[in-house]
């Protein structure tokens, strides 16, 4: 090993930076998780929620009713993960969430097709203010998909209504496997026809990204620290937990050189 | 039936209008080829052909070259159709008939890796000059995706090279089958989340649009006079005898209201 290779005599800063360099030369593909990552989903549903609700007097507490309808989806997905049900997209894991919800928060009387536009809630979810300047800056340098566990059909829809950049969409579905199954990383990075070193996963959430790592991708941390809203601290990271450790996603598309 | 509904006292061309306009209404997304459709794969192919071999005095005949290549690639598709081939990549298939055209045309001594770029050429095809503009224009009103044998990295790198501004990619890989088998198709539609009747297959040739239109979707056929130079007429479409009947990209765009 020579000075050049290992930094020596070089600040840590420098070699911080040579490192997300070298790692950011190397990937060719940059795969997002979308909810949180991309969009705010809690605060979109609160949104939604209060305008819907202002109308007809119903006192209810939509925080917590966006954070009953995400975390409600975990036991759908593990099931499907271990067997006990056969794959089954998104949409309809939400909407036998919403079920459940209206009948615990007392909402009734909706048609079906009152009720199929809740659903549809999560296609209208609002990116966070710096996503698509992001994207739009990583998308001249880099391929972007998402590798959500929002079917392909929700995601487009989400991606229609706010303009979200991406060069096509990857994910779950495309598997058959819900992340952090290693099928739903690497069907999308068997698609892209790329290495797994040559595709970073970024998201807001440490567990997607060690997992995303285990299977040999890149990763990156991009950091939402109002993803729950008071409900929930957001993760964090420390510098050097990833391959890149972003304050945000303009922070993020500087650290990639983009 | 009313006058309004039969179009009784109503000239033939504003009957036709009114066809297409509510063919156009009900159409969410549009699936394109693209070999043919939306790229010139004979002329890029010849161009960059001719540019390769200026330098080393090699007189190839590159237009033959190209149909060769293009026609070549239909029995290895066959035999992944009848199941004598497990499911191959578009990719994998053209390097197949690439090894047979080098050793035909005589182009010795090229390097694995000179071998592999010339495979990519068909990553590197060149719009026709009006898909980009009418895409565009189609993309504020309809999802727009690809619905081509072309394998997803093929297509990316595709769209990457000219900016082709798909919202996603779809098509035969997703599906692991080629059209014109069905499952091509109605993958595709199932991932958009639609019925058969709101997707409108786009293409140049008339058998890629019999087959979507028996498995339920629209058909919107766009003239590319010029696909296969002087070796052979490209397909021609009556007035109605597909949905849309559009002399080019432009013409395809305002036929549907975009």
């Amino acid at each position: 090993m020579n000075r050049s290779t290992t930094g020596v005599g070089l600040g840590s800063a420098a070699v911080a930076v040579r490192a997300r360099k070298e790692a950011a030369a190397a990937v060719k593909a940059l795969m997002f998780d979308t909810f949180g990552t991309i969009v705010d989903w809690r605060g979109s549903i609160i949104q939604e929620g209060k305008a819907w609700s202002k109308s007809r007097d119903l006192p209810i507490d939509w925080a917590t009713f966006a954070d009953r309808w995400r975390a409600g989806i975990v036991p759908g997905m593990n099931k499907v993960r271990n067997g006990e049900l056969s794959w089954t997209n998104l949409d309809v894991l939400l909407g036998m969430v919403l079920d459940d919800l209206l009948k615990e928060f007392q909402i009734e009387g909706l048609s079906d097709e009152e009720q199929a536009e809740w659903n549809r809630v999560w296609r209208r979810l609002e990116p966070w203010p710096d996503s698509i300047v992001g994207l739009m800056r990583l998308k001249k340098s880099y391929t972007i998909a998402p590798c959500s566990n929002g079917n392909v059909a929700l995601i487009n829809d989400m991606a229609k209504h706010s303009s979200l950049p991406w060069d096509l969409i990857l994910g779950a579905e495309l598997a058959g496997h819900y992340k952090p199954d290693r099928e739903a990383y690497l069907t999308s990075v068997s698609l892209l026809g790329l290495k797994p070193e040559e595709v970073m996963m970024c998201a807001a959430h440490s567990d997607d990204l060690h997992a995303a790592r285990s299977f040999g991708l890149r990763t990156g941390f991009i950091h939402r620290p109002h993803e729950y809203g008071p409900s929930r601290d957001a993760d964090t990271a420390q510098p050097g937990e990833f391959d890149i450790v972003a304050e945000n996603m303009l922070d993020f598309a500087s650290k990639m050189q983009a």
